[in-house]
């Protein structure tokens, strides 16, 4: 089974998936509230065409590595985020297209991801232990999920090296 | 000043004021991604006039107690949620009419906020520490904010009671 290296998540390099949620990732910021806060605007966008968007909370069971992947799914109507709550880090696997070799990126508990619309996503990969994320994305999952099984899986064997 | 009793935040006691983003406080749970998630679903709608809606990090500095409620904001195109990351309790003040007396909620720092669209209530107020929120409101804060100070300030003078 080939191994999928696991890359640091960067906004730059997640830049075709999606946007980073993150302080750092901010490329506006400013004073609100009298200054008692400081605004990382926009850090990403929803885009539900048209469609109601929800706030719900995913509790994710840790997986073990090796991981091997198997399948992607994608949202064509929406774009979904998830935001770590628990402050784990956890990984995130992307395709532009599933008949390529996916991406694997390490996200630290503090970073966010926003995949924009269609986007090739495995689901939650939390690591360590039972993590909560917050989830924001667009109500009605009936018309708004496509799953590919992958022809050949992709293990990930380490998180060690991102 | 008169004093403002600070109540446990519970998802019926803040049902006027908008919903409560917690697991706890769900009413709809199910498993998904083939077993290794629970979904908490649909703990908080957006509702933002058909703009677009965007995810943001506030950094909030803590506020030292007692705190005096001089002004109430309201955005009245759009929900806004609060969703703590960084675990530590804060205060909620909200009021239907800001010509009577507010009420303040202590939010555990896994309990976030959605206010409702045009619910009064005051700017985030952190406690004990420097405190990131994830929040989700609508894009293009010119048109979307009013702010009214109050007649007569109310004083925080402890959330010990809550």
């Amino acid at each position: 089974m080939p191994a999928l290296a696991v890359e640091p998540l960067t906004p730059v390099a997640f830049a075709p998936f999606g946007d980073v949620i993150a302080a750092d990732a901010a490329r506006t910021t400013y004073a609100v509230n009298d200054g008692t806060s400081q605004r990382f605007h926009a850090l990403g966008r929803v885009d539900n065409d048209g469609g109601t968007t929800l706030l719900s909370i995913f509790r994710a069971q840790p997986r073990m590595l090796p991981f091997a992947v198997r399948m992607l799914e994608r949202h064509p109507r929406g774009t979904q985020a998830f935001v770590p709550l628990s402050g784990a880090p956890y990984l995130v696997v992307v395709a532009q297209d599933p008949a390529r070799p996916p991406r694997a990126f390490l996200a630290r508990g503090d970073q966010g991801v926003n995949f924009h619309r269609g986007t090739w996503h495995h689901p939650l990969l939390a690591l360590e232990r039972e993590s909560d994320f917050l989830v924001v994305d667009r109500e009605g999952a009936d018309d708004n999920c496509d799953e590919v099984a992958l022809a050949a899986p992709w293990v990930i064997a380490t998180v060690g090296g991102a």
